[in-house]
């Protein structure tokens, strides 16, 4: 059984956008069985470090392995399901590059930049940076419906996630973004794993 | 044949650090042919931008499949040797999570916290949260020569390359990184791809 790992419990506000959320998703687009297990997020020992170096979650265990990185998981659950990414080469070529540009070209720019934006400071140093790659991936949702392979992949999920962060596609004129995140939170995996999410930290309340 | 596409000039300052040296260093570790070629970096065009729709590089083209992002190349790569990845399922895995945690958990703080930092303002939205990662890599790095497989791997080129960028390892008390990056760029294959992207840019100042 595959295992994903997430907290026992967040605040209010990163409920719905925890990182485990990411990989139910995947799990439920690909019909894969999975369970999730929880550490506590208070207080993190040295067994969630020995699994994942940075404290963070989410992590998976499959059948004698163990993955951290959201970003890795996907990858990894990529390959058991051709609804997850095709197994042709440039397929395959195509979701590895746009899974990797979602972390490193555009997280890595709108999460710093959201992070600065939190303590309400008006001059963004990285305001520039993020809108000038917002709007050359932009221009290449406005020319397709899914980013690789023709098809809906893992590198959806990813990208999908990174944009639909509060304020990041509302930032400038990005109607094609828009509408792609939309497009890919309509779909049922999505509120499956959003609600499975929901319903997780719900519990931790109660516990 | 593979092809490595970079810049045909850069300014001095980014030299011996531009990526396509991570995807050199690849092939020097594997012993992989790679011929190397040029877009403008004046004059980023269309044919470009369709390739790389972020205007960036390094993308690479095999046997009719083109790949961008550095650390997708790098994945790519790895499936072609077990110098770059081990093919079984706990060390590819290893692999994986460490390529993404380079790109994903250290280099999307300290490439932001790098660019506020060029402004010299000195206090750096960025600081506690890029020495707290920088912290736990330590950690890691500590108790282990290389990170993944119990081998040196495609994800040592990522991290050691993005842990060499000036002033990382010595913004705070990481031995155990500094010496890993040193370790790291002493491998003969390194110093291949450092020296090979340097002529690169020297015969750019030529044309």
């Amino acid at each position: 059984m595959l295992t994903i790992w997430t907290y026992d419990w967040v605040p209010e506000g990163p409920r719905g956008h925890v990182r485990d959320l990411r990989l139910r998703w995947a799990c439920e687009e690909a019909g894969l069985d999975y369970e999730v297990k929880s550490v506590s997020f208070q207080n993190r020992g040295a067994e969630h470090f020995a699994r994942q170096p940075f404290g963070q979650i989410p992590f998976i265990e499959d059948d004698g392995v163990s993955v951290f990185e959201s970003g890795a998981c996907l990858l990894y659950l990529a390959g058991k399901s051709e609804l997850l990414m095709p197994n042709d080469r440039k397929g395959a070529a195509e979701t590895l590059e746009w899974v990797i540009a979602a972390l490193n070209s555009i997280e890595l720019v709108t999460v710093p930049w959201w992070f600065i934006g939190l303590s309400g400071e008006p001059d963004n140093p990285l305001q520039d940076w993020t809108m000038q790659r917002l709007q050359h991936l932009e221009t290449v949702l406005a020319g397709r419906e899914w980013l690789a392979g023709g098809q809906f992949t893992v590198a959806d999920i990813l990208m999908a996630d990174v944009l639909r962060v509060p304020k990041v596609t509302q930032a400038g004129d990005f109607p094609a973004s828009a509408a792609y995140v939309a497009r890919a939170c309509a779909r049922p995996a999505f509120k499956k794993a959003y609600d499975g999410q929901m319903a997780h930290f719900a519990k931790g309340d109660a516990n």
